[in-house]
């Protein structure tokens, strides 16, 4: 197997990490069969033509294809596709009609409930009601997405994520009829791609890499140069700025601004509780 | 875009989910560009021959492709490359020698420190301390593993994650300088394979995949079912099976014997007190 390098690889970081791209990056070779890899984004509009059982059927095992912790499969998902459940999912993401109406729309769940089950089946007393296994669970359903969208993205078609599901979680338990142990991590909206994908600008991997030990003394410096270059492609206009009801329309649409006002906001505090009713207790 | 299937794709579906694949994937064809992806599995043992850092350099960019939730990029990756402390890493999963050596070993976080600086840059208070937070930045790092096992895989390495990595927080902390708001999700190891990538055989999609609604009214015929097409290719050797010395050996070394053992013992049930004293309180 060789590294075959493409001519191209800084033209395809500059559109991920702006047109100052970092020096190392410069000079690094982007295997060929990594090229649609780091120019991926999200897609948020799709064309009307369906996304065939078949296909969606072969995604789905390339998404059970992802590694998952001790081949425990701590994950389900979940298909929703009639129209009526459609129209009920619209409600609880109302600022996102266009996501309820893609062609496909998945919810990804870990899954403490089965390995339950299982372990009664066997006559056995499930013993890992706590944060290990929740987060286990958790990365299972990720990595089968990614998984997921990979091969979609592979086959042709747009992903999108969606965790705004989680902002109403009684309403998506009570229509996915999710019973105790289990619970939503996304939503993916998916179809035929109708846009070209938007590829986010990614913090320079000088902050996000680390070499042998943890190191982000540069940060500030680091995320002044992030702010700018991203500002310079994709300022965050008024209307996608976070809490602008509060804080005012921001003087600059930056990263970092728009960071700091969501973080200052708490954000589905309920979520432990919601858990906890959910029979995942986290202690 | 065409849906190119391929000839073999009962073949793939067969090594993925067993002989008897289930009728409906029986009848699904497979795009060329996936076959790869429901192919994988993990390799543990690598060739001499290094990982250039050009090329690793590219692999992160890759990782960092993948979605975030907001675009917040709650994660971090440490590449772990220094001789001395890998020899530290040894001891802290001293029954993975192999991971330990690995041309390549990565560590992927999540990051809630970043956040909070960031918000603190533009005098911001961080009140998103919860587990929703934890659990984004968990999944953050987890989709940003997934991508990098794809990129790396596309360009012919082989990858194996590593949750033990989990087992020795304090020592792992220390030897990485983890700062408070930063925990490990797992560890990847990586380099070009010196064997065929072990492909686990998945449970059947009428188990994970649901359909408009979570049931899984069949579930004890259905794992009955994929203990033995399990076991038909991959019987659960006595040395691989889970508290023997508590149990015993199981007579037949079945999937769901395995797991309901392995679930009976709590496995990291200080994570929650750990998370705890690296400032995360999940409150």
């Amino acid at each position: 197997m060789t590294e075959d390098g493409v001519a191209d690889s800084a033209g395809d970081f500059a559109r991920r990490f702006g047109e100052d791209v970092p020096d190392q990056l410069r000079e690094s070779k982007l295997p060929q069969a990594c090229r649609r890899i780091v120019s991926r984004g999200c897609v948020r509009r799709y064309r009307a033509e369906p996304v065939s059982d078949d296909l969606l059927t072969a995604l789905l095992a390339c998404a059970q294809s992802a590694p998952t912790k001790s081949n425990l499969q701590q994950y389900s998902i979940l298909v929703l596709s009639e129209s009526a459940k459609r129209k009920r999912l619209a409600g609880l993401i109302p600022t996102m009609p266009w996501a309820a109406e893609a062609p496909v729309f998945l919810v990804f769940l870990g899954d403490i409930r089965r390995g339950r089950l299982v372990a009664q089946m066997r006559g056995y007393e499930h013993r890992n009601d706590n944060v290990d296994t929740f987060m286990n669970a958790a990365i299972d359903a990720a990595l089968a997405m990614q998984c997921f969208i990979d091969a979609a993205e592979a086959a042709g078609l747009g992903c999108c994520p969606i965790s705004m599901i989680r902002n109403e979680l009684d309403g998506l338990a009570e229509l996915l009829d999710l019973p105790s142990g289990v619970f939503p991590i996304a939503g993916l909206a998916a179809g035929w791609p109708d846009q070209e994908p938007r590829i986010s600008i990614r913090l320079p991997p000088s902050v996000v890499i680390h070499r042998d030990r943890y190191d982000d003394s540069d940060l500030a410096k680091q995320i002044d140069a992030y702010d700018e270059r991203v500002f310079a492609v994709a300022p965050i206009p008024p209307e996608r700025q976070r809490h602008v009801d509060r804080y005012g329309v921001a003087e600059r649409g930056i990263w970092s601004e728009n960071v700091a006002r969501q973080l200052s906001v708490a954000e589905r505090d309920d979520f432990r509780d919601w858990l906890r009713r959910q029979g995942i207790s986290l202690d």
